[in-house]
């Protein structure tokens, strides 16, 4: 399970077994059952978790009560509440199992010691922030393009092993599209 | 103006007179009329933009052809295709003055270089990627919330100095309401 961390963060920078075993020690483990919540909507959430098995779902619960999905998380990605961990509010957004989820966590207060110490972690940290921007600006434009066909390529292009894994009801949720219209779209 | 960009990085760093001469070689200038793009969709975006003076739009053209507005850049902040600059992909955003717009910038590579040779830069852009994350997660959170009152309390909350500058169909553009909307809104 350390090797699956040390191979992700190696993907960025090169690290000898030292500095990974120093990189590691900033980090604690938790799992989590099928439905249980990593990060609930109203608290704080201070942690940021990669997963190294199981799959999750990030969601805001709009002002009528309707869930609105954001992403998708599985092996090896990256899940927290960005604007709660990097500025200390509450969390404006769920996330929630939807299989039983192990994680390694790193506080923000950790990551922080952590890269004045080791400074090439800024980079990877650095980059992988990068990522997750792109992630949510490739959401902004979905959420905006009228086009449900579209919506449903960039799904398939995102996460091309979960269509199996995730209820219909949910990818129905995520595209922003009823149910009879995903069915259309996945038969096109 | 080297003042404005100086005192801006200080905000989350501290550097020496000489340390900053030597950031800001690395950047260059640019000015653009009221009108022109900073980016254009489809081309290259390599640069990471600095706005002086002046303000700017950043949109995307859904598929229809209409014009769905991301953010809105002013004074000290930076406008950039987070994607196409992260990726080296083509643009899929536009930015476009609102007013004549002077901005610094710098490119992708450039930097690289810098983070490589005064690190302490890395912890800068990384702390402003984290901060344009957050900036995207309130537009979502915006787009998928149905409630246009809480959006248009958003965006005064988000651009308090902006509503004189900003044309009233671009606002209800952002909001994603009607012109008619919007005049109800600002007058509740």
């Amino acid at each position: 399970m350390k090797q699956q961390l040390k191979q992700h963060i190696e993907k960025t920078i090169a690290l000898s077994d030292r500095e990974f075993d120093f990189v590691f020690s900033h980090f604690d483990q938790k799992s989590f059952l099928k439905h249980q919540f990593i990060i609930q909507e109203g608290n704080y959430a201070h942690n940021d978790y990669f997963i190294l098995k199981g799959l999750v779902k990030s969601s805001h619960i709009g002002e009528e009560g309707k869930e609105h999905i954001l992403q998708f998380g599985t092996e090896s990605s990256w899940v927290s509440d960005p604007q709660a961990y990097h500025t200390h509010a509450k969390a404006t957004l769920n996330i929630q199992c939807l299989e039983d989820t192990q994680t390694y966590f790193i506080s923000f207060q950790e990551k922080e010691k952590l890269c004045a110490d080791l400074t090439k972690m800024e980079k990877f940290f650095s980059k992988k922030t990068s990522l997750e921007q792109i992630t949510l600006q490739r959401r902004i434009l979905c959420l905006i393009s009228n086009n449900a066909q579209n919506r449903y390529e960039d799904f398939l292009r995102q996460y091309p092993n979960l269509i199996q894994r995730i209820p219909k009801t949910m990818i129905a949720s995520y595209l922003g599209v009823s149910r009879e219209t995903l069915s259309r779209l996945s038969h096109a």
